[in-house]
């Protein structure tokens, strides 16, 4: 940690910084500049609550050089997480697909749907029984209900589930259900559902908020692992920006900062990044060439009477056209689909 | 609701989509432009879910008339609604300040300030017993030890008491102590947890998110209110821009914007829309002057050694100098203190 | 046009505003709702200034249908445009590389490192002799001298050159020399320097303003083609947000937004959209697979001794390489390199 | 500025950075700590191009502890600068109001405007001979004429003008008629032209760009001031942000962090901040309670026949209204008006 002195710091303010600064367990060197001092501070203090040095008279800035986040770092692992669920394996040479309807609404519809996308190529099911939705008006899932019609459509396809869980009183349910658990954008910073899926076994998606850095994600992570739970998969589904011709605006330059810093396998979500289904496969593609380790598509059978989400949704066979497209983008970055 | 054929849209397309809307129960109005054919749609159907519509052959796009929020909107209800916690009016013509520390650290400590910020002049005292914290690492609060320090200062010093709950287990428990429940701004669309608050009979202050629309702002409220609960006072705390000199960008025009579509009460945190205790005094007058209903201000007694947010904290001191320079500033927009 | 008359507006004012807009020339067709009502208004009035009719008392506010730019829509020209530049096509089949340093620094550098892109396979050659630049006391270009060098350097290789312009001044002087004229992000919405552009023959690249919507920037292309230039190059170059992880946040979705509403040929740049040479190789594969005509890339035989960005510059052998692992990706999607 | 290795950085390159930064005429101060190793350097090199050194093998990145700008800064200057144009002082103990419509459209309605807002209280006259619009075919300015009419208002009121200037071809024309250039917030890194209006005599009112940070802002002032004129009026208008409400959001904690990092007088422009005008009688309030030194407002004689950005025009009369309520709140913070 460096101590920037204000350039009007007293000898007595430098002094008084460094023997708080010595109370508190580090070593510190002091740089007197032409016109302004800083402090060296070493010593690897996480856990520490540092703002108190930032108030000290003559205190200027604090500039961190550690990063925040440790399990999620490569620093700490520097080969990749492959995530395994069942046979599936996330962030190894092979490009996953999980795709499903936004909502559960019928057992028939959603089987069907689940048979026609894992004939299309895709090796994870997904599927809302419970949903965040902006308006208290509109239809919030059928709940357990439809946490059973997932397993019947799992049963059918052997295909693995992923649904989201918004309430940390619904995540043992949910986990007797599941396959991956999912944590939704809007509550990446919920931190108490973040422990409680840390505390059960099961793989966690974890989604991008909309308004989160990459680093404030890395430790929304970081918050899952300190429970234990180390299976984390990290989804860009888009950040909030001024421009509105998409819904969000997708941040594909998160995988390969991502890649670079952490050691957790990312996927993308093209379907929520752009709100429009006509924007999909471009995307899609486009995350793929810059290395994204799988995607998670939103399929209807019929998208113009979904309950939820009908516009960002592909219909199975745009879905089946999508899958036939990627596989030679994924040759072409050298993975397999 | 206005529907936006396209340039090349058919005469069949076009009737389909007539028919499709009259089966819905609206009455439909075509109008046959030079270029393109809208078609009005008549009838307030805020739970159907029309993107069936948008997904039509021809369509192009949707626009909605209405506003999605019902219950909180001032076209329901045009006098502003005045929110009462014990003797305290909020949205009334007096400007009310709450203040005390981030989180709760020790009895003594807390009372003490409540102590102080009484007599400086504040009417409803803060203080934070469950955490949200980015860190896993960082001081996660005092939990129901806390509520009992806030229990204490309330006995001493007569003021009602508001901190934040982050988990639907602990609604309950906060319940019973607090006189204000608080929702986050990482919790504002925690929709499990706005439906739970809307279940009890207390008083609401729900902070804007971070990268929320006023308009899903009030849509947060609305799920409060669709439960019963018509208490709530709306709190603006800085959203996330591209600026970095501040921890957040304060959006006081929110508060114009919210007077003028809501009946619902607005105040504004200065200290955490800034992050730096320099700032709040400024920040404190224009909220006033543009019309805030309030202020909710941390105050520590020693910031230095705060186990939380000490940066953007004030000191008794500092606290008692700003709201004596607060009050001409109520009188010049016609309000008291 | 929509016109949405407020819930309290009387029948007198919903007749003046029918009255108004019949003076403009519209033909108005009102819809009576249950709560508000609508006025259709007929006409393509483009030049109109419409905003007189939203000051009208009971008027809540404006929809307009058609879009703002003509010119530069798809719904005017349904075939993409091919912009030549000698031999080369942008937004035909082929994927087009432009390459070279951010400034020109001195003739041997910059011909040593056009011979060295144009081995690797670019097909233009960018260089700056006029630079935009934060600081004041950052290095400014070598101003008509650089162009000298760039005229050096397409007799040794051939290659056309872009460089850019920043002052309505000096277009004479660039296009004397540029095969393709830039418009910089900072300049995007610099009116004055678009319409002197447009007076000139010469291909235009125009970048996307840091903070422009993509309507916004078909507007400003729009700017130029009512001036009778009608051969633009759009270029996503990265938008700012919230992020700080990377310089600017790459929006690939502009790309098929723009495909959809424009006929333009757009590329992307993705060494100042990350500002990080490490990731331009991801976001380069990234971009061609999901549709981008093409790329302009930072070169630098010496990114270390660069006088501005060497940070976000490939050295010639990482750029050969990177052109190398394009080529599949271009094919995956259907496109030559 | 201080120089972080990376974890894995081998003896031999921090020798190497040391060596190099001693090359650049820097004292060198490494600082070995558990995992990291830092390296201060001392000396203030604003010139020098440092990126040489993030490139470095083993460098992971550079912290610069100078403030860029240093002529805008109160490091150089502690004492406010005070603008004066003929008797008017801007930045002194009392609050400026600048007034006039966006655009001028004839000689009479533009005196008639003058005459009422100088009895309202105005001390300077805007108004928009050469104007900046989104669009081609939207009314662009009277240009020489405007000025003309402008130079007759000032005869018969007496109050100095402010115009802005688009092109670098146009500053000698406006300086001849003008007493305050503006500096619009597209073109507030246009960088010729800040060099041009640097090169006059004129006080400058440069707006604050779209998405500009404060230093960003700061180091166009300073690209002003390393030409020699030092006259600079701040000017804060709304950035770019993802709220829809208000047509940009109002950043009004720009004033105390400006008032702290720089001497140079700062203004608010409410009514582009908010695009309404029935939000800026509330937000002038807050600006004058937050400490600007002034406000430079939309007024329009007749504002539903503007030919420009009529919405947020005042009328006269609600001009003259919020000078009066501006009275007391300007007096609540110790101000005069």
């Amino acid at each position: 940690m460096i101590i920037v002195m204000s350039q009007s710091a007293t000898k007595e303010q430098i002094d008084n910084v460094e023997k708080k600064l010595s109370d508190l367990g580090f070593k510190t060197h002091p740089i007197f500049g032409e016109i302004k001092t800083i402090i060296g501070a070493i010593g690897d203090k996480r856990l520490l609550n540092l703002h108190s040095i930032s108030l000290m008279p003559g205190v200027e800035n604090l500039v961190p050089i550690m990063k925040p986040f440790k399990l999620a770092s490569r620093e700490l692992k520097q080969v990749p997480t492959i995530v395994e669920v069942g046979d599936v394996k996330i962030g190894g040479p092979e490009v996953i697909v999980i795709a499903g309807p936004c909502a559960i609404e019928d057992e028939q519809t959603f089987v069907d749907t689940a048979i026609k996308v894992k004939a299309a190529g895709a090796k994870i099911l997904r599927g809302g029984a419970f949903k965040p939705r902006t308006s208290p008006y509109a239809f919030q899932g059928l709940e357990e209900d439809g946490l059973k019609i997932m397993a019947s459509a799992r049963e059918v396809t052997g295909l693995p589930l992923v649904t989201e869980v918004m309430d940390t009183r619904d995540v043992e349910l949910i986990a007797s259900y599941a396959d991956i658990i999912q944590i939704g954008a809007r509550n990446m910073q919920n931190f108490r559902l973040l422990r409680e899926v840390g505390m059960t076994k099961k793989a966690i998606l974890l989604k991008r908020g909309l308004s989160a850095t990459i680093e404030e994600w890395l430790m929304a992570a970081e918050y899952i692992m300190a429970e234990g739970n180390l299976n984390i998969i990290l989804c860009e589904r888009g950040i909030r920006t001024f421009e509105t011709a998409t819904r969000n605006t997708i941040d594909l330059s998160a995988i390969p900062v991502v890649k670079e810093v952490s050691h957790l396998p990312i996927i993308v979500d093209p379907s929520h990044a752009t709100g429009t289904w006509k924007y999909v496969n471009a995307l899609s593609k486009g995350a793929i060439a810059t290395g994204a380790d799988g995607l998670i598509i939103e399929v209807h059978s019929d998208p113009a009477n979904a309950l939820c989400d009908g516009p960002q949704s592909l219909r199975p066979t745009n879905f089946s056209q999508l899958i036939k497209e990627l596989e030679p983008v994924a040759n072409a970055v050298g993975r397999k689909m």
